[in-house]
């Protein structure tokens, strides 16, 4: 107790900083807006990241029966190591092992979902005061987390133009002393881009030379649409350290189970000596995930059939050409067709519609009119986008792109002999 | 970029510092000591706190059935709220409610286990450079979290001679300025100690006396034995902010479950202006336990019959009384007496024995010619003393006394009449 020292008056209790440095930007924009929708339409929200949210997509049964094993068990009720059980952190190995970047469960730690393995990613990585490199247009749960330990987060541009490619120009300009490391995304939120061995190649080089490792989120693993192909940056990485965060959300469309993992990458050793010890302490914070879903996790990898997955993907490629085809005929939009993960990215030509000055007032005067509700581009830093989610049922999908492009025909200037509605 | 930068020159990457500072005491002390079982003699682990480690105390058959339910149903596997389902929220607020200490589901948030609740309750009340409370003999996640967030904590001293009852005076001399907050934890791990109505209210007055704002830990809540009564901090706290922090994992027997919750009690509106906001932010970045448990809250929470709670608290009854009874037999212990959770603390006179300078060579000595492991006083910051888990089964409980026993008599100092040994 210091000389002098005397009770508080009062309380004041205060939040800590970092607590309100906490903000995922979304829920403030979407707090923000005015979100009516026109009572005489059934609302349809093409809004939310979550693919179960409709009903048309849930996990496989082989999936919900391997939960019930390990609940039925009796032998899952108890702690975990705090990395995870050791058969789970195999599996998990085992399945995502390449030739050129071998796993062992050494290598995978299971966190609370992606979220929980880009908490610790990005914790271990930097510290205050450092930065991070994050894309632009990218998913917001970097700068929350970036935000919340005050490390500060740079983007770098990706180019529509160039179905989202990284401007590695720009990129690479980001890089200072005080970069911790380049967080990439693919598949890609809200994109829907997925990047090409080459581009791949290009980014990890420019990682090699400022000697940057990468954090990869690729909760969007394998989810790309027929005629692509998914490379993990890991696999390309032969002399970069990369620590690949992904999970149960997307592909086995159990977001609520929050289980995810890191999977550990370290070619050149830059993590033996302190960031698998920072990586193991970390996790001692929580204890790892739900035990049920560890246990069950081998045979949720295992079991799992690839018409499982390729029926998911079937129906995100149908919704993701529907509204292509919807959006791309209609006046002032510009979607860009995705190549996999569950989102198209449309951009609008502010200037040639009437009555809306930017992508906010567009998504509202859309709710209010048409009841459609999509995410404003202002939630991934990217001004004059929307995003649509392509998880929602064919009918709802096509229904939405038909009302989206009814609303555009009648604001877009010039364009008023197309305002007779078919309503 | 600063001018004159250029790329680092080599693979040094560093792990962060708030990675680094993340540590568990408990760990490091374990890890650092020579176990070494006795080959003749199966090995009787009494210090893992996993209650169903031994197969004897499962989550009762209504719990697995709701969560069965909740599997079944396929309407669980989607994102939940960041700070729980609101179903989930109203059935802790309805359980845990008091009519002193009135919840709605606003005040309550769902967290990864309790060690996830105190994460977000420290997270939200300190920043780095504050202080927080915490006691000693106590729980070492405290110290892991503060350490990680760069809060330093200060211990208040816990009296062996009063049933650990928190030393008043010394509590109160160690609040400044920067002290952020005081953790209560009743039942208390390692003590096995419960308070009395009395002595909350001694604590409670510190706390308002300086506007200090509680944690209270009751991750053992209602787990007494029959003839002691618990009292949660925030119902008798009616001028004092209480964040009680608490879970499924110990009195539900579902630790590896991991579904705790934060309870927000606040009389005096001092967490309305930011610290309910701060706990929603830190919520966002893990984006709440695992909903398959969420869903099975309500169910899990009305349906746990009374007679599975007594029976539990039956079986640790018994195994505290054997315990005590053996150990207070025993030249050169002093065991206390708890009256709930899942431990008793026992004193070693070790300057009465031959051979150990203090608990950490007690333990080891006792491990490799007994193969009894116990965790030493150190890891709970109290030197002298072992902790003894409560949830063995009762033979092994018995044979594990009677080792100790057996062990102490051998070693005691002029107890050599005594080392016949009876096996
Ligand atoms: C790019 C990206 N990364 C990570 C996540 C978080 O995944 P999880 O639900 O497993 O925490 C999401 C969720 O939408 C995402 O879009
Ligand atoms: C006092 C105390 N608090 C909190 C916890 C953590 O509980 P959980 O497993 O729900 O994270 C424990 C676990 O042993 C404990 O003893």
């Amino acid at each position: 107790m210091e000389n002098g020292f005397h009770k508080k008056p009062r309380w004041d209790t205060r939040a800590s900083e970092a607590s309100l440095r906490t903000i995922n930007p979304i829920r403030g924009i979407v707090d923000g807006m005015k979100l009516e929708p026109n009572p005489d339409k059934d609302i349809i929200a093409l809004s939310i990241g979550d693919p179960t949210k409709f009903g048309n997509l849930d996990p496989s049964e082989d999936v919900v029966d391997a939960v019930n094993v390990s609940l039925k068990s009796g032998k899952s009720n108890g702690y975990s190591p705090s990395v995870g059980f050791v058969d789970a952190r195999a599996a998990v190995a085992k399945k995502y092992s390449h030739p050129d970047a071998p796993l062992t469960s050494e290598d995978v730690i299971l966190t609370c979902g992606c979220s929980g393995a880009l908490d610790l990613a990005i914790g271990v990585l930097a510290d205050a005061g450092q930065n991070i490199l994050v894309p632009r247009p990218g998913f917001a749960l970097y700068a929350t987390l970036a935000g919340s330990y005050d490390i500060e987060y740079r983007f770098y541009e990706l180019m529509p133009c160039k179905s989202w490619e990284v401007d590695l120009e720009n990129l690479e300009s980001q890089i200072d002393e005080k970069t911790a490391c380049i967080i990439v995304n693919n598949p890609s939120n809200p994109c829907g881009s997925v990047f090409s061995k080459e581009h791949i190649q290009d980014i990890i080089k420019i990682a090699s030379k400022h000697h940057l490792p990468i954090v990869s989120d690729e909760v969007y693993a394998d989810m790309v649409f027929s005629g692509s192909t998914f490379y993990s940056v890991a696999s390309l990485a032969s002399n970069v350290p990369v620590l690949t965060c992904g999970g149960l959300a997307k592909r086995y469309l159990a977001p609520g189970w929050r289980l995810g993992w890191i999977l550990i990458h370290d070619p050149v050793g830059a993590f033996e000596e302190e960031v698998r010890l920072g990586l193991f302490r970390l996790s001692t914070k929580i204890l790892g995930p739900c035990t049920l879903i560890q246990s069950a996790l081998p045979a949720i990898l295992e079991k799992t059939s690839n018409s499982f997955h390729e029926n998911t993907m079937d129906i995100l490629k149908t919704n993701a050409e529907i509204c292509f085809k919807f959006l791309d005929a209609t006046p002032g939009l510009k979607p860009i067709m995705p190549k996999g993960s569950m989102y198209i990215m449309c951009g609008i030509e502010i200037d040639k519609f009437h009555g809306f000055m930017d992508d906010m007032e567009f998504v509202q005067c859309l709710m209010s009119e048409e009841s459609v509700f999509c995410l404003p581009g202002k939630c991934f830093e990217y001004p004059n986008y929307f995003r649509v989610v392509l998880c929602v049922p064919e009918e709802k999908t096509s229904e939405a792109c038909k009302r989206i492009k009814e609303f555009c025909t009648r604001h877009y200037r010039g364009g008023l002999i197309n305002t007779v509605e078919e309503t």
